[in-house]
């Protein structure tokens, strides 16, 4: 593990993720840019002193060395946004796998250059787009690609949160100084933290492609140098259109994202702070809730689920299933079997560039105060 | 009453409104231009034959020639929007009091002919905007004006249905025919229809003035001449940004009508359906669920119900506090007394040259196909 | 009507329920046992003074002595229960229609005499047990009685209150006064006032009849005579269970009447606070939410509809459903004609003393300390 | 760990709830009373050879013998209920700490057994009665315990399931077989498998003790030995009253534990399937939501949460956090150290036999046909 040290939020996230359900186990890490933070985390962690490295060099290099039954296999990269690409290149390179969180890289350019690297390598490379791992959400995408929902004519998908409505960047709290610094998080914050998610669910969801977006980005704080907010009016390649929102100043919303997709005959709707409650409507019913667990739902949905219905099952769940996708790809990979369609539903590096290409676009659209502005 | 013969919808939704408090008395009708249908409809509900007419140009002419205390005392006008601005300003000119049916007008140009002929009449003119009669919405408005919630930053407002979904007005649907057809709906159909709700019960709530608008507005259905939905980036005077959404074509919504104010310190989130529930929150606390007929609500929202809380008002009961207020100010004015601010609570022809002003913007921006639009 | 007063509550209900749809008209009264608020009542609803009556004798006496086509049709009684008796067997008996408020009478002694007297007259005698009026009341019973939900296993009727929760009687409030004081409410205070409710709603809902029941009842405030709270354990003939209770000291509870009914291959849930949602699920599938006007619902709740789908109605236009069937009953019975099912579709003298037998067997089992309980 | 071999359901829980937060390795296990499946259980889980046992018996004197920082440390115990005490008793005997699955034991006389052996053992003994785990009960505990919401006066806790709707039992279904089993699951099936998590939650959220119980206990499939359902009116000492009902044949009821307390001067609300939301009432003040990661909370309900607020945490992060409070304990214990309150929060043998108690009472009472019924 690269990152995840003293103040970090995703590292342990992505700990307790690869923990539970037994397939991963840690054995080394760079856990800080400090040493001594780095040296202090791998002690909570309980590993062995020799494999917690005051870089993420020495540790590929070192763990390189080590045979091949004793070595680390996969590298998670738990870093802010400027650190993903770097690692990512050289453990790929070195020959690990890896699974990084998102956005994949620091801007569109690097991450195209990663999506050659990946290709190359041969290796596997998931990026932690975790709310597609949600059982209900595999279920959504199931009914919207089997059809019986019709043509998807329109798509809505917000991500309301609140915590930096006051500018507590200015306090030193970690998370927000890095999101909302534009050489640490790229060209933007709430787009690029958020609003990829967004982008990333409705794309899984749906299987739609970005055609064009017209874009309203603020920052509601003045000293902020990135948006804390925006808008997104979406066209989608085929007809269909969407409106995507995403705020990090909107009062008291706290993880709000959610969906909803009307099609010519159904519609889905879905709200990540309720996460086992799938609304789904089709032609002449009323809606319905499906929930996990049950037996009319589709075999990804049913695998991304641990136990009976009605035993909650929420964000760390979704967050470990990436990591038991990757874990059972990563092992075919390595056995030279070929994974299924259940193993390699996870998120790649072409959902990161994907990501990417929206938060370009959009940033440039989305300052603009003239062109596309009709007075009232 | 002009207007609301047989196949009206809300020609109906007005008696009911205007019965239900014991405040009005239907006492004639030009029901239809069909002046066989209009009899019926009179008919049906008990009118003296004498007091159903064919035109409503002959009923104002014969109502005005009767005596003081028989005649008729307001005009409710319930037709398709190309027939809203005539009988409004004959009624006005004749002396009636006038209750119309949303939108204003045609046009921003009849509607701003219109502001000048209430002006000159001193008659009140009230416009059904009636979802500003629900009391949790006047709550909603009490808590923004308040100032405890801060200043407004951000607006959320939907208005998906799903109605027009199939081509309903090929099949000669009364309601679908006329809002799709230019020449008796105006410039637009979704955004005319319900998009100004949108934009009326976000300015009631909020008190803030639109300053520029960029939108997106779609027709579904290929022999569509007028818009079915249609999205809206809003920038308010003062810096508030909103995002306004309507659609008609929403497998599987009904009527949903929504809210959310983000503030400072506070906000607040209403759906239409489930109309006796107001989210609200304030800094350091979690997130209440107001209902109505508690003490906490403010004099407009307690003025606005009529039975203990848990004995749900709905739909009706909201559409016939505009018809008391009305009836409560109409009464004061008729008596040379001065109305106090709850009577004096309903839509104005104010509010309807705001409307249609909204109109106006949103579709003359909303099918730009090419400058405010960037590529992904 | 008799009585509805002021500071009464449920007089004021029964005038905006029958107003609504137009079918009454309010031409006499005798508002109260005070013949100068009667007067004054009477004014307020701009009533002919002559037929304002001090007493409510004196107003069957003469109304009855009026031209046919002038005098009172129907008598709504809406007083305390200790005057429901009287004023209907006296009303029946001259020949009059009688819509009278629940629970049908002091005590069940009364409420066979008055099943009689309703038999012997051949008039219409409704019961405004208002809560079957609402549409996806309608809706479930007709789920149950149609068979594809299989039989009834089990039945949760609740309704929660908090009114009663601090002793108001003892300011004078006119609702907790005579609801508490066993001269004017009977035997039960929240049994009778709200128990019912739970017992009749169930019956209609299920079709099931009580075979027996355990009780334990309570009155937390020390000063009251009856009960202001209960719960029953039920069996019903065939085998089914049930759990009712009902509350007036349940902290913050409004009027939280509601049911959940488990059938072999199916069930339904509804919330009166929320009375146009109602949760269905059958075999095999989902939970469905079932919403007011749609196609797929059952002609009874097609017809207690009046608005589109997602314009919700509510508590008083259920209680009007009472009133239009009522109306319609007596239309055609007084011509003549046959009601049929739908007009018939209101309680009757038989749920009313089936509501007595209730309220008689749960007061008398329900303070039993001794017998029916074990030391834990 | 003794049992969670093949088709178990709850062992698998209990390991990932162990495996979660990193606070514990599975090192030995005799999984299955089949040497065969107890031996597949350990590879698959990656267990040396050597330490998966045949019996419980063999494991405990094997693991005795090794030495003191090579042997198993806790004793986790997810047998069927016939199978907890024994091994429980040897477990604690033998100088281990134990964690056991619910119910304490096969009947009330092996659990006061068993709370003596703890008592002298001076070990730690953990009951998995999970749903106390969940963060808002946490909170909802302290607000009724802080007192500012009053005395309690009513407590509703209802657990409706549906899975044993049909006979699965007949096909061999294992969870089936052994909670139908008078043999393996004592003298209660639903009661005993379900009723006592309601009983236990109530106790934990209310501190109230149980005076007396009266009880109506049903098997609807005739084949079963024990109740599939049961309601139970509830006498606590002090005056409080409750209503308890636990079902397994409710059609479509996944797991709908839930618990509401009404006191004098507030209430709170909770479901297990949506376990992030707390209902909590006030005098004076509308209903608020309570939900996890915030500063308002308490702190026994923050250190249950491991993300922020918006990020849901579910059920086997709710059992994980009684395996974590155990292991803290354990910890501190074994170092000799006192452990605080909140490393105390599990639930002990204590728990368990007030459970045994309940279902003791309850079984009892609850088939009474004839003294506690009156007719209706």
């Amino acid at each position: 593990m690269v990152g995840g040290g003293p103040g970090a939020f995703i590292g342990e996230v992505h700990r307790k993720a690869a923990r539970l359900d037994g397939e991963y186990e840690l054995v080394c890490g760079s856990f800080s840019s400090d040493p001594k933070k780095s040296a202090q985390t791998g002690d909570e962690l309980g590993l062995d002193e020799g494999r917690v490295y005051a870089t993420w060099e020495e540790m590929l290099s070192k763990e390189k060395a080590l045979p091949a039954d004793k070595r680390m296999q996969v590298l998670s990269i738990v870093t802010p946004n400027h650190l993903h690409f770097a690692p990512s290149k050289a453990a790929l390179e070195a020959g690990f796998h890896v699974i990084c969180d998102k956005p994949l890289a620091f801007d569109l350019k690097e991450g195209r250059e990663l999506e050659a690297v990946v290709k190359k390598s041969g290796k596997v490379f998931a990026l932690t787009h975790n709310y597609t791992g949600y059982p209900m959400i595999k279920q959504a995408r199931h009914l919207v690609a089997g059809g019986s929902l019709g043509k998807v004519m329109k798509v809505l998908v917000e991500y309301p949160q609140g915590w930096l409505l006051k500018e507590i960047e200015k306090d030193g709290q970690k998370q927000a100084s890095w999101r909302t610094d534009p050489k640490k998080a790229g060209a933007s914050c709430c787009m690029g933290d958020i609003g990829t998610h967004c982008e990333n669910l409705a794309g899984y969801v749906t299987g739609l492609e970005l055609e064009s977006i017209s874009a309203d980005l603020s920052s509601f704080r003045s000293g902020r140098k990135l948006d804390d907010d925006g808008s997104v009016l979406i066209r989608y390649k085929g007809g269909a259109k969407g409106v995507l929102h995403a705020s990090q100043i909107s009062f008291g919303e706290e993880n709000g994202l959610n969906i909803r997709v009307y099609c010519e005959k159904g519609r889905i709707a879905w709200k990540q702070e309720l996460p086992t409650l799938l609304l789904v409507q089709k032609e002449g019913e009323p809606p319905m809730t499906m929930t996990p667990g049950n037996d009319y739902l589709c075999e990804a949905a049913k695998r991304a689920g641990r136990i009976p219905p009605g035993h909650p099952e929420a964000f760390l769940e979704a967050f470990a299933n990436i990591y038991v996708n990757a874990a059972k790809t990563i092992r075919k990979i390595d056995a030279g079997q070929k994974p299924d369609e259940y193993d390699l539903d996870f998120p790649t590096v072409l959902d990161g560039v994907k990501g990417l290409a929206f938060i370009d676009a959009v940033v440039k659209n989305g300052f603009d105060d003239a062109t596309k502005w009709t007075k009232v």
